[in-house]
């Protein structure tokens, strides 16, 4: 069912798997919950322009159009680990890397790390890309069940899993903590202690995502988990697509003394480095410029969104769709009650051009969550928001008339 | 040796392995004629300026900040495609992706042709980069030897490794047909062809690097290998850094329809897709703008440069000292006559601030390559280029007096 799904995207948008990123989603007339992009009002163009004008002009060419050393702008570098230690109570002496994207921390982490039948232990609804990253190494994405209430996998199964792992299989744990795609879900701080005391024990390594960090919309922050990392047992990855733009491809990774060194290596063998111009850009954005004003604007912007998208979602049938409130980040995930036919509600969905991202494709096993579906409140306006979500009152309707005819 | 000359190096500007691209190379008193780096002059300003104004003035946002395809944004693909058809007469109907400079095209190669274990062949001298990309997915470099005086490798050695590969396990040959680096040479037409008989033969795929290519200075064109592909056989990848500026990390890879669709899958999972704000500047710059006048100034730039490095070299005593006079590129290779000690000779230009690199480094095997030293004239001034290859008489006449000592 997941290809089906898959196929009637892609006649509407390009496969997701494959072509996330396709331009032309946003015929005028399809209202898209389905990627993870930024709002188009989340540019800060005339910040951008005022700083790009000045480095043409005022700034040494070769600062950034000339070759650039693989862990990028010193600078920038340090600037971003004074944010995080301000941001994240992260104040860690590792040495941070400037990368393209977290994506491509993901891939040169597990490069470093990984042999060809190694394993990898994952929240079995995650980042599609990360799981093809391990793959795509030659090692196993193993899905660690969700215990969902908790909002957090199973820690009693990850430490039989690790007890079991007596030849040493398992290489890395990679967890999305904060805003979880796509589940929108955080895991509590006493879970991330009880996670960190497992790895520990087991001298288990963690690669703790955070794409989605910086943008909290209601309650408190919950400490990152490399806050507390005393063994240097956490690679952190983080990323500037979600607060400045993802075009960029300005991300970070900040890691132990003896992983970091091989994922410089790894770094400038892949691609030298990352791009100069922006990473001088923004750090002149940081260092002379409003770039937190930025992001504050930024979560005024989404926590609207996301909180019209909670009111639309209250009106639905609440017998029919489960999903959890998120507090920050990019996503809601909905699972579908038993009496409502999974397939009938996608079809009517993408029939009335409202598309949304289907649970197995964020599934590790590439199955079992068909009754799972993720909404990006981000990128769609508001007014779409509620079209968009109304459509669904229909679509459940439908759904719940097919799911009675296939069993008379 | 190889190791000891690094650490010389270190000293003065930071590994060239590892951090070949530290910025810190130019304290104002060394004379370096050691990393593959364009000109200050070489960036068009002006017209960068322009078009980036245009873009954050009369542009959609989301052109250029949004997250984009992975195989990169379709006008300028076809506007490279149409680019290399002309310059090169390459009229392939593969298809062809964006990449973060041709050094992620052979990462991204190797990620998706070589197996641990697997061969690679290589010019015995070649692109550093290209042997850590090989090494980095535990595939084998091995060196094919060279036959200077033809400006190719020995392709007698070639086709009886083929014949010898009963398992299959040489799975590319890599080249740099044009301009080579480090050696400055250029495969003539009727050895490419031999090459390329000898490839169909054994269905053996050719990579063919050719960063350079455009920076012809004396003489004809010699045509790409990979204009004569009939058989599927070439990956062609070009890049940006060179002619644009390095920092913006644009290069492109053209391969076989089987092998593009890895490709793509394969850059997809390592950082999503190449910047797009340059992706649209060069776009509109090779659309709309003089972009191949700017390639001509190059041209003319570094022309002078070479010639006035050709010169000096030519007032050095000729017995001491052999290179081939390249006729393009970025690069002169030398090589030391036997009654020169290459330890005191570059420890003579270390001492006195001229900077080379040493051709152990850019050897495959890591050695066997002690009397061989690179010299790159695009990056130092004209200034600069006589002072510093003035200083090799000197070196040159103390290392004849050491190796005449060491004999006693």
């Amino acid at each position: 069912m997941h290809y089906q799904f898959a196929n009637r995207i892609n006649q509407l948008q390009g496969s997701p798997l494959r072509e996330n990123a396709k331009r032309n989603m946003e015929a005028k007339d399809v209202i898209s919950f389905a990627y993870g992009y930024p709002s188009i009002d989340a540019f800060p163009m005339e910040t951008l322009k005022t700083i790009s004008e000045r480095m043409y002009t005022e700034f040494d060419p070769e600062s950034f159009l000339q070759y650039g050393a693989s862990e990028g702008l010193p600078e920038l570098r340090e600037l971003v680990k004074q944010r995080i230690a301000k941001q994240s109570a992260i104040a860690s002496d590792d040495d941070l890397m400037i990368v393209s994207g977290s994506t491509q921390a993901m891939d040169l982490v597990i490069k470093v790390l990984c042999n060809e039948g190694d394993v990898v232990l994952c929240e079995e609804q995650t980042f599609s890309g990360a799981v093809n990253a391990i793959k795509g190494y030659g090692a196993k994405a193993v899905p660690v069940p969700m215990n969902v209430d908790e909002e957090c996998i199973d820690t009693k199964v990850l430490e039989e899993l690790l007890a079991k792992d007596t030849e040493h299989r398992i290489k890395l744990l990679y967890l999305i903590p904060t805003f979880q795609n796509p589940l929108g879900t955080s895991i509590p701080l006493e879970k991330r202690q009880e996670i960190y005391a497992i790895a520990k024990k087991y001298g288990l390594l963690i690669f703790e995502d955070d794409p989605y960090g910086d943008l909290l919309y209601f309650g408190d922050a919950i400490p990152k988990m490399k806050s507390f990392d005393t063994d240097d047992l956490i690679i952190y990855a983080g990323s500037f697509s979600k607060i400045l733009a993802p075009s960029t491809r300005l991300g970070f990774v900040m890691a132990p003394p003896a992983i970091f060194e091989k994922l410089v290596l790894a770094k400038q063998v892949s691609d030298s480095h990352t791009n100069f111009y922006w990473q001088v850009l923004l750090t002149e954005f940081m260092k002379n410029y409003d770039f937190e004003q930025h992001v504050s604007y930024l979560k005024e912007l989404y926590r609207e969104k996301l909180t019209v998208m909670l009111e639309e979602l209250a009106k639905l049938p609440q017998d029919a769709i489960h999903y959890i409130e998120p507090t920050g980040g990019y996503f809601i995930c909905c699972e579908l009650a038993e009496d409502v036919d999974e397939e009938a509600f996608l079809d009517y969905l993408f029939d009335h051009k409202v598309i949304v991202i289907p649970g197995n494709i964020m599934s590790v096993a590439g199955k079992g969550y068909e009754k799972f579906f993720r909404l990006n409140f981000t990128k769609p306006t508001i007014e779409d928001i509620r079209l968009g979500i109304q459509q669904m009152q229909d679509a459940i309707s439908f759904a719940r008339v097919e799911q009675v005819s296939k069993a008379i």
